[in-house]
C-alpha cells in the first residue's frame, strides 16, 4: 500500500487563511464519560482495598497474575541486570544522555531553585525555604510505547531536586519487560518499580497501599485512563501536566537543507496519528521543496502510516509574508517544540515568546533534545506554553515563605495590618498585632 | 448567648493519640455532584453563548441587572475615586502593605525568576527563557468575605512577573461595591476589572467573551462553584491552587505570652468554622495558660461564634514530649500557617520540612503575614505544603527551554539520540539526528 502526506498548504496572504489555520489548530481531549467513570471507580476501589484491587485490576487490564503485590515489585539487581544485558552502544548512549540531562538540571537547580532572603531596615528577615519532595511517583507507559528517555527525563529532575524516594510505576502486559526502560530507571536512580500500570497504579500511588508507598506527586505521560486518574487525584497529590498529542513548528528561512525540515516534520508526526507537524516560510519555493522531500523520504519510513495520516490530516506548510509575521503566527500556536531553522536564530529568538522549547539553528533537530542535548522532554502541549513550562527541578521542589519580623518591625508592621484587618471585619487579625504593640 | 472555644487536649504519650489526632485532621473537600453538574452546565452556556450568558446569570445569582457587559466594567476612574473616598488611614494602609508586598517579591523574581543559560565544551548553548504571562484573571470574592489584601496578593506578583493585562473580576451582589477592594485593585495595578463572580466569571475568563478577554490564567479564591469551575477549566487555562480551609499551626516553647498565641489561634478560626488552629507544646502547664486566656479572651471577640465553633470542632492543644517531636508531628501536618513561638526559633527552623509560611519568633504573628510583611498570605492548606508552593511570581511566569547545539555538538549528541530512537522504535527521530552528522 502507497502512503500520501499532504499537509494542508495555506498562505496568510489568502482571504481564507484565518478560516483554515483555526480549523487545522482545533484539538479539543474530548472527555469521554466513560472513561471517567470508570476511572472514578478503580480509584474508589483502590483506596478502599488497597493491594488487593491493585492485583485485580492488574489480572484483568495487563493479562498479569501475581500471587501478591510484592511479585510485582522490580528489585534493583533486576534493574541492574537489564542494564548490564544491553549492548555496549545502548549502555553508553543511556549513560550519556542521563549525563548531560543531570548537569543541565543541575545548573537549572543553581540558577533558578536555592532558597533565599534578605533583612529589611527594621531587621526584619524575608525569604523563601526551597526543598525538595519527600515521595514521587513516576509513571512511565509500557507495551508498544516504551520510552526509556522518559524515564530518564522524569527520574532525573527529581534526583536533582533531592527527592528521597522515586517510585516507578509500568504496566508490564502478559509480564513483558522492556529492557531498555528497567535499564534507564537503573540510571536514572528510581529508588523503587512496580510492574502495574492504568488508572490503579496513580491510586496506588496517590492512596497508598500496604505496598505502594503515598507520594506526594505524579508525573508522567499516559493513556486516557492514566490521564483522568491523574486530575482526579490532583490535590491529594501534586500532578505534572496533562498531555496532548506532540508537536513540532519549524520556522524556517529557507538556508536549512529542506530533508533535514522534512524530516524533523516526520519526528512528531511519526508518534502519534493525532501529533502536528507546522512549517512557516515565508520561501514559496522552499516549501515546495520541503514537500518534494517529505514525498521522496516518506517510502523510506517503517512507521510511514502514522506520518502520511499525521501530516495529511493534522499538518500544514503556511508560506508567510516575512519571518517576522512567521514569529507571530508561532506566539498564537505556542508550540511545544518550536525549531528555528535559520541561519540567524537569534535575530527571531526574541521575538518568540510562547514556546516549550526553542532549538535554535540548523543543527539543532528537535530529537537531539528529546534525547540527550540535556533540556527536559516532557513539554507543554496543545497551547498550554501559554502559562506553563518544561517539567524540571522546579517541579520537585516547593517553596515555604520565610518570614521573622523584629521587635522593631512588629511596631510599624502592626498598626498597618490592624488598619487593614479591621477594614475587613477580621478582629482577631487585628488584635493580634496589636498585642505585639509596645 | 454565651459561648465556648474547648479545642481538643490531646497527648502524644497517650496510647490513642494516633486515632484521636487522625480523626481531627481528617477533612476532606467533598465534590457534591450537583454543584458539578450545575458548573458544568454554566461553562458550556457561556462558551456558548458568551456575554449574553453571563448576563443572566448574574441578574440571577447576584441579583445585579445589566443592559450590557460594558455596565459591569469597572472603569479605572472608579477603580481611583474609591481609593479617593477612603480614610487617609486606610489609604496609608493600602499602600505600605502594597510596597512591602512589592519589594519582596521583587526580591522573589531576582532570587529565582531570571532567564539563564549556559555554554559547554562543544559550544553548544542551553538554558531557559522566562517570560511572563501576556494576560491573567484575578477572582475576588465578593460579598460578605470581601478581601482586599488578596486583591494586593494576587495582582502585585503579576505585575511583578511583568504582565501587561491583569483582569479583575469582583462579584457585587445587588450591586453593592466594596470601596476597599476597588481601592486595592487601584494600588495593586489592576488593569481591567468586572463586577462578576462565580462559574459564570471563571468561563468569561477561560473561554473569552465579546466584552471580557480570555486569559492564560485565572488565580484567587472563591466558593465551591468557583473552585470547582476552575478546577474544570484547567488545561485551557492555567490555575493556581484550590485552597481549602485555613489553618495555624503554632509551635511553642512556653516563652511567648500565652494571650499572644491564644489570639494567633484565633485569628484563623475567626475566617470559618471549618478553619483548623492547633498548638503544639511540650509545656502542660503553658497549654493550660493558653486554654485560660481563650476563655478569657473569648467574650471580646465579634466573631466569637465562628472561632468557638472552629476550636471546638476542629482546634487541638497538643502535649508533646519536646520540640523535637512537635516539628515531628509538624511536618505531619504541612500546615499553611507554622508559627515558631519560641526563643530559638532558628533552632527549630532546620527541621520543618513542609509548610506554607513560617513565622519565627514571638514577635511574628501570622496577621502581619496576612498583610504586610511582604510575602504572599495565598498559601496551600490541608496538607498540599508537601508538594505546592505560596503563590509568587513563579505563577505568573512560565519557561521555554533555549537549546542551540552546535555544528561539533551535533556529531556527538546525533549519535548517541539515534542509539536511543531507534531502541524506541522512531526512526524519524533517529534519521533526522542521523542526518546532521558530516
Amino acid at each position: 500500500m502507497e502512503f500520501v502526506a499532504a499537509p494542508a498548504r495555506l498562505s496568510t496572504a489568502d482571504a481564507l487563511f484565518e478560516h483554515d489555520f483555526a480549523q487545522r489548530l482545533h484539538w479539543s481531549a474530548d472527555t469521554d464519560a466513560a472513561i471517567e467513570q470508570r476511572v472514578a471507580d478503580i480509584l474508589a476501589d483502590v483506596q478502599q482495598r488497597g493491594d488487593a484491587a491493585v492485583l485485580e485490576y492488574t489480572a484483568r487490564f495487563d493479562s498479569l497474575q501475581a500471587a501478591d503485590m510484592a511479585a510485582l515489585e522490580l528489585k534493583q539487581d533486576e534493574l541492574k541486570a537489564a542494564f548490564d544485558s544491553l549492548p555496549a552502544e545502548q549502555r553508553e548512549a543511556l549513560e550519556s544522555a542521563a549525563r548531560r540531562v543531570r548537569s543541565y538540571h543541575e545548573a537549572q537547580k543553581k540558577a533558578n531553585g536555592e532558597s533565599w532572603s534578605y533583612r529589611d531596615e527594621d531587621g526584619t528577615l524575608l525569604g523563601q525555604k526551597v526543598t525538595p519532595l519527600d515521595r514521587v511517583g513516576i509513571y512511565v507507559p509500557g507495551g508498544k510505547a516504551a520510552y526509556p528517555s522518559s524515564v530518564l527525563m522524569n527520574a532525573i529532575p527529581a534526583h536533582v531536586a533531592g527527592v528521597q524516594d522515586i517510585i516507578m510505576v509500568v504496566p508490564t502486559p502478559k509480564g513483558e519487560k522492556n529492557a531498555l526502560v528497567l535499564a534507564a530507571a537503573y540510571v536514572a536512580g528510581v529508588h523503587r518499580a512496580f510492574t502495574i500500570g492504568g488508572a490503579q497504579a496513580v491510586a496506588a500511588l496517590a492512596y497508598g497501599t500496604a505496598t505502594v508507598p503515598k507520594v506526594d506527586k505524579i508525573t508522567g505521560p499516559g493513556n486516557a485512563y492514566v490521564a483522568s486518574a491523574k486530575k482526579r487525584v490532583f490535590g491529594i497529590v501534586g500532578i505534572d501536566m496533562i498531555a496532548g498529542p506532540s508537536e513540532i513548528l519549524v520556522l524556517a528561512d529557507g538556508t536549512t537543507p529542506p530533508e533535514w525540515v522534512a524530516m524533523d516534520l516526520f519526528s512528531q508526526a511519526e508518534h502519534d496519528e493525532l501529533a502536528q507537524s507546522i512549517l512557516l516560510c515565508p520561501d514559496a519555493d522552499y516549501i515546495a521543496a520541503v514537500q518534494r522531500e517529505i514525498d521522496r523520504l516518506l517510502p523510506e519510513m517503517p512507521r510511514q502510516a502514522i506520518i502520511a495520516k499525521s501530516l495529511t490530516d493534522r499538518g500544514a506548510l503556511i508560506l508567510t509574508k516575512d519571518m517576522e509575521e512567521a514569529c507571530a503566527i508561532s506566539n498564537r500556536i505556542a508550540p511545544e517544540h518550536l525549531e528555528v531553522s535559520s541561519r540567524d536564530p537569534h535575530k527571531w529568538e526574541p521575538l518568540l515568546r510562547h514556546a516549550g522549547a526553542i532549538f535554535l539553528g540548523a543543527y539543532t533537530s528537535e530529537s537531539l533534545g528529546d534525547y540527550c542535548a540535556g533540556p527536559n522532554h516532557v513539554l507543554p502541549t496543545s497551547g498550554t506554553a501559554r502559562f506553563s513550562s518544561p517539567l524540571g527541578v522546579y517541579d520537585f521542589q516547593k517553596r515555604s515563605s520565610i518570614i521573622e519580623v523584629s521587635e522593631a518591625g512588629a511596631q510599624t508592621l502592626g498598626k498597618t495590618a490592624a488598619v487593614l484587618a479591621y477594614g475587613e471585619g477580621l478582629q482577631g487579625h487585628a488584635r493580634a498585632a496589636e498585642m505585639r504593640l509596645k
